[in-house]
């Protein structure tokens, strides 16, 4: 099957709808390159550019990509094997009226400080990649990240500034090359739509933003029937070489971490015949819970299980 | 200087006040060992026996040991060398009024599941010693934090369930072997006290405890002088080998994270001469917020910082 690209240029949605219409239909099993820009659009490119020059919307999601037979109560899985950045620099910003420390007299929003993009030069550096972004004398590994990916929802309609169990904004960093994220498929063709990519980012996002960048995203999707899994997701989750990650949004981050602990404990009751308080339990003495973000209009939370004591619903 | 031994047969305390006698007084750089009951007292020996058959006390922390030399300003240095298990079980409980999912109509409230220490059969766990816990028909690694750890507080006075800024009942899985915990001191002496520990704990210690387990812990404690101390340190704060990370409780994981994040802030400002809001964005890049636990009286969140991007205060 030929590998598909589709770009921000065809399409992109600022909100995830139950009605979306796809601008590509793929095959499951389909290799596509997604072609992102960045959440702000193009619009800040110096540390001059403040957030007020970004046109209204912000996070733009490329897509939606139909994928094909995808039925509600199926789980679309999303293969993450690339996020390669496709522009020479990342910005961070803050935001009047946004991010965890919004409103103290001593932090400035707005503000901008654009990162460059530039080749490793120390020895020592925490390198995922040889590529850094400058942060002014400071050099920060590349880790890119995908903030904004999911599906059309059940019924509600979700601006991509925000996360639910449809996905939206999650802005979790294991949204990157080598997980894969699943989704429970909650309209035809599932509808898959992602973008607002980060070169880096700490787990909290805690200024609002990570350094936000365009990206080229290479994925595989796959359906997934209904009937092949072994817990009905109601939410994201992420497998990674190590671990399955439980991924619940909410109001408080309290409500998120009951959220994704239910959700581990339906996974581990499920594979060992745990009951439910068993299940939580031994919740409590292996991996365990993580944060995403602290920023967004609802706050995620991820629950970790090892692989060594869950094989997974799949 | 020779090894000095404290048992919690010398003394413990279920409260941290401001005003505490030493059961033993050292120098710095003296390496003790501390030998601590588990938290529930020893009461709780099989599935049979419930959280109600605890002594009106939990969270039994071995001491106070006063460190010669240590004045309000200074820090104490807790170099941890060695956590061992003291006895051939432990327990993991539910409690009515406790816990993540506290109320559930699904989750049990008392139960209790013994978890006896056996020899690891598992080629392939993920282990950190050779020795498990086994619950039910499940090996977990054994991987030994101490849930309670902490000094004299400034003023207030705070059962060994509440944990602080004087640290206290932190529930925190860094807390532990290879980690250095540094408090700062609020009382002539320190007063460091400890106990609580699990053989195993999940991040969040959702169903409100680990594996409760008496253990023998090596430490080595050091007076650092304030004035040799690049930022005062309100908070404890955990060096990991490759991380340094802030330590915050409060009522709410928001108000948590807002401290553990202002905290790093001060870490970052300080080595790199940031103004406030440069070291808030750059914090959104690197390392990253934690969660502790989430089920104590307050809850405890860390924010971890890289040390290729921070040395440290000393």
């Amino acid at each position: 099957m030929p590998r598909e690209t589709v770009s921000h240029e065809e399409g992109a949605i600022y909100e995830f709808t139950p009605d979306l219409d796809p601008i590509a239909t793929v095959d499951s099993g389909t290799q596509i390159t997604i072609e992102t820009r960045d959440s702000l659009d193009g619009a800040v490119q110096t540390d001059e550019d403040l957030i007020e020059s970004v046109p209204e919307e912000v996070n733009a999601a490329t897509g939606p990509i139909a994928v094909s037979g995808a039925e509600p109560g199926d789980v679309l899985a999303v293969e993450i094997e690339a996020v390669r950045l496709a522009e020479d620099r990342g910005r961070v910003v803050t935001i009047d009226g946004f991010g965890l420390l919004d409103g103290r007299e001593e932090i400035e929003a707005p503000r901008t400080t654009v990162t460059p993009v530039a080749d490793d030069t120390s020895p020592d550096a925490e390198a995922v990649t040889d590529t850094v972004i400058e942060f002014g004398d400071h050099e920060v590994a590349v880790d890119p990240c995908i903030g904004t990916i999911g599906v059309a929802p059940a019924s509600e309609s979700y601006t991509t500034l925000v996360p639910h169990d449809h996905g939206g904004n999650l802005d979790t960093t294991d949204v990157s090359a080598g997980n894969t994220i699943y989704f429970p498929v909650f309209q035809d063709g599932a509808m898959l739509a992602m973008g607002d990519s980060k070169a880096a980012m700490a787990d909290g996002e805690m200024c609002g933003t990570g350094a936000e960048i365009a990206t080229d995203i290479d994925v595989t999707v796959a359906v997934i029937d209904g009937d092949d899994v072994a817990v009905d997701l109601d939410r994201p989750l992420i497998e990674t070489a190590e671990t399955w990650k439980t991924v619940a949004s909410a109001e408080t981050m309290e409500a998120a971490c009951e959220l994704a602990n239910l959700d581990a404990i339906d996974l581990l009751a499920a594979e060992h015949g745990f009951d439910p308080t068993e299940a939580y339990m031994f919740s409590s003495l292996v991996g365990g819970l993580e944060i995403s973000q602290v920023v967004d209009p609802l706050v995620t939370v991820r629950n970790a299980i090892p692989k060594t004591h869950c094989r997974g619903p799949f």
